[in-house]
């Protein structure tokens, strides 16, 4: 594999298959330059592609990096950025193959992540049965904390709490969704990118079932209200923790946790289309989305 | 493969390897809306991809797509693009198996091809050697003609002359690349998409060498003064025709057209680093890089 001819040359391994995805990270609609520092950047725009990968379950390889910057990025920022960059490549250990550069009026970042599963192992979004206990990694809610966090700081180059982390420089579950995968426990697998509002009905489209989320069994994050925190958890964005599916009789063979990752049961899979959400008094309502979704809201994050 | 999954599966037949490749397309850099029609925006953007694809001696397989819409531009404009990009798939028989959507103020479209070459017999910028014959595909600075045309034009939804057209819907070199590939004729190649006076030039450095260019050889498009004409030849970009090198006693090999399109030897592969031009009165000048280098000009096409 080589950077500098027409494309970039791939061999896969015998006995697996390949997997592709690509991600925008776009200046003003991803990221602020004025907020998030060019390191979080560079890290962020490998870590969620990757995190894609790790959804079906797959080990990253390598990417493509398609990169469009004003003149006056070339500089300082740019250094930050490949900064961010080189210490996503080192952890994910998934090296630049190729690329394209243009010059535009603002940042525009679009990536490539090839990865790969043993053939026939990838864990799909479909997989999901009514009946299927729903479970989540991680704490929900915990990137949009550190989102908000981000908008009253000052000087957003020293992340102080664990959220403003975990929103400038996402963990994708590369491990735990490598071992759901090699101990076939999880039936169904995506990562939450936009939200488990917005995210969970894709699952069970993609499946053709509906879903109860139990909002008292949400691992929720940080300090405040609990209604404040049940609701970014709920429609909070740049998890990129997993959400997966587990059948009744698999049950007892998931920990409590994985790698320090809490694994936490928010609901069951059910007949039907129907996705509800009940609360801790009992009442019952539709989930509706109100996670992040770019062609409906214009907001960053 | 599938659309809807947080990633596509690719399988790689045995024998053979991938190659990769991705691409931006850019409304205000590589296209303007009041004169690229839709349709040539859908075509042309998969066209560039494959042309890449093409330089390796590749057969494209699949892509993914990344497009950020305005929302103005959902209606007629997203339309007319498809019908484009539908013919392209087509054509190049090159099916769209996953992306990512966005809103953005202005249409960015980055899109990554997968193909696939015979294990080993990727044809790569680096093998030319000193005393190789220099060659080209088609007609050059054709496609620079075809733009000046579009500039001049008042209704562009009707190409009217050859240039245009391929201004507007490039015709990648798929057939004729593998033909060089499984014969063996291509010592080195790559695609002439910024122009010849930049591209020999990364030919060269990847190989390691130097080139003469013999400018009375250039395979010249459209009327107008002969001067122009090579102005245009030497750094009019977007021809997406081969740019390769033969050894000497492979030259008796190579016909004078393939399927069409004339092959013509342009000039000379030397040792060194120097890339020179000389032109009919004898007189030898080094190349200077004028081709379409969106870090050095703003202009479109």
């Amino acid at each position: 594999m080589s950077i500098g001819d027409d494309a970039a040359l791939w061999h896969c391994k015998r006995g697996f298959q390949t997997v592709l995805t690509c991600d925008w990270f776009l200046e003003g609609t991803h990221f602020l330059k004025r907020l998030h520092p060019p390191a979080s950047v560079g890290w962020k725009c490998l870590a969620r592609a990757v995190s894609d990968v790790a959804a079906m379950g797959g080990r990253p390889c390598c990417f493509l990096l398609s990169l469009a910057l004003p003149a006056r990025s070339t500089g300082a920022w740019l250094r930050g950025f490949l900064r961010g960059l080189g210490r996503a490549i080192r952890t994910f250990d998934c090296p630049l193959v190729g690329g394209d550069t243009t010059r535009q009026d603002r940042i525009l970042i679009s990536i490539f992540v090839i990865g790969e599963t043993p053939k026939g192992e990838a864990v799909l979004r479909s997989g999901a049965q009514p009946g299927d206990r729903l479970y989540a990694s991680g704490r929900l809610g915990e990137a949009e904390l550190g989102w908000r966090e981000l908008q009253r700081q000052r000087s957003p180059s020293r992340p102080t709490s664990k959220a403003l982390l975990k929103h400038l420089y996402p963990q994708p579950r590369l491990a735990l969704a490598q071992w759901l995968r090699r101990n076939r426990l999880a039936s169904a697998m995506m990562d939450l990118s936009d939200g488990l509002s917005t995210d969970l009905p894709r699952l069970c489209e993609a499946s053709g079932v509906g879903a109860t989320i139990e909002l008292p069994l949400l691992p929720l994050a940080g300090p405040g209200e609990t209604d404040e925190a049940v609701d970014r958890a709920v429609h909070g964005g740049d998890d990129y923790e997993l959400l997966f599916t587990v059948r009744p009789s698999d049950e007892r063979r998931l920990p409590k946790r994985y790698g320090g990752v809490p694994l936490t049961r928010i609901g069951l899979i059910s007949k039907g289309r129907k996705i509800l959400s009940v609360t801790g008094r009992g009442e019952t309502k539709p989930l509706r989305s109100g996670g992040w979704d770019p062609f409906r809201a214009g907001r960053a994050g």
